[in-house]
């Protein structure tokens, strides 16, 4: 019998042109879609709930998708996994009802953005870290983090040319955090019902660059009230950006039971 | 003026077959070696402290060589760095006495091994964690670890085959630690004043065969008491271990100013 499946996979996208099959090469979608084909025999064409960019990662992507298979929920990531190269991993498989939908029903994204600060690159962390060598000042990007949080219109926020006409967001937290565990590691928390094309980069990138005095106090509200792209800083590169997790009304997976 | 330089240095392991040159693929030492060369024109042979094995990773590697160069030490990391693949990196650089030796002179040398103990295989740290996915008891495993510490002779920890014959060592601390960072990580954390060939990687293995009641407790020491290899765990995998650091007594350097 036909099921519907939530997703949850895990991915370094260092090797791929994002989440979305494109022309240019390799997609984490097209992967996946792959092995879920060898899987079952059959073509498994998946939703994503987010489109990640080539070289953002994800700990917590999700992708919905309907398959004619016995493989239990608990057992689903073990088989799919086999069929998977290293670089993604199935997490958990959850049968939901057969309305469940992993971009239009996500309620809240929560992405994490990673610095390494540190006078030297790192090594082992150096896919999934931007290396920002001149000394940061935490307090100043925490500043600017919390201008972030609320309902705002975020156009400031749109990567230019985008095409997008609703601006409007609802950022619940923004946050600034250091590490124990790693003095050069600082790491940026925003999570948010939704997020413009490279949104989260330019707001990593404009805390970095008012940290260093490149940008007025304030630099976020100011660009927020004015829609004004140039207010900000830069965009910070793609590999420090990791996908943390999505959250969805729990509603859309009680449902499953009655499938 | 000819003047030797303590060189500290950091290396993602993943793509070499190990510190020491070999015939069958490049190694971290011959790739130093080249970008030094590129940086004085002059061939620059160095001598590492470990010869750390294929897969294995490096935060704090140190080498010496004598070097015809004006480059002040603080400069010289960046300089180098220039030269290099990003997977290895210059973090130190110090002018030290003519009879300064990196193999020899080391009094401690630290090590740490990571475990990524979750039913799911890492991506992002997939190159420097072994995944274990059967939860282990990491007090079963401390219990193991106290039996290292001391002075022992550790013939039993000795690679099969090893040409080695003094196999007494001394290990000062050996540790386990879960991880607020991230609940999936287990560090363990072992120096000594050195270490045999593959030594740390069957401590890594018998912790965690100890931990899944392949041994029964108390097997470190007994192992150690009858010199028995077959008493301990696997080997665990290299691209799990680091070497962290490397100390020398302080008058070594404290020599350099009389270059």
């Amino acid at each position: 019998m036909t099921r519907r499946i939530k997703l949850t996979v895990a991915y370094d996208g260092s090797a791929y042109v994002g989440w979305q099959s494109q022309i240019n090469g390799v997609s984490v979608q097209q992967t996946i879609e792959r092995a879920l084909s060898k899987l079952t025999g059959l073509p498994a064409p998946i939703t994503g709930a987010s489109r990640t960019d080539a070289g953002v990662h994800a700990l917590g992507q999700v992708a919905h998708f309907d398959i004619d298979s016995s493989i239990p929920d608990e057992k689903f990531p073990l088989a799919l996994n086999t069929k998977l190269p290293p670089d993604i991993r199935a997490i958990n498989a959850q049968t939901v009802a057969p309305t469940f939908h992993a971009r239009f029903h996500a309620r809240r994204k929560r992405y994490r953005y990673e610095i390494h600060n540190s006078r030297c690159a790192p090594v082992l962390e150096r896919s999934h870290r931007w290396h920002v060598p001149v000394p940061l000042d935490i307090d100043a990007m925490r500043e600017e983090a919390r201008y972030m949080i609320g309902e705002h219109d975020f156009a400031a926020f749109a990567a230019s040319g985008s095409a997008v006409k609703q601006t409007v967001r609802t950022v619940f937290d923004a946050e600034v955090n250091g590490s124990n565990y790693d003095p050069a590691l600082i790491e940026l928390w925003i999570s948010g019902d939704g997020f413009l094309y490279n949104m989260v980069r330019i707001f990593a990138g404009t805390l970095v660059d008012a940290s260093l005095g490149k940008l007025g106090p304030g630099a976020v509200r100011r660009a927020i009230r004015a829609r004004d792209r140039l207010l900000l800083g830069q965009t910070a590169p793609a590999h420090g950006l990791t996908l943390m997790n999505i959250e969805y009304d729990r509603g859309d997976e009680e449902n499953a039971a009655t499938v």
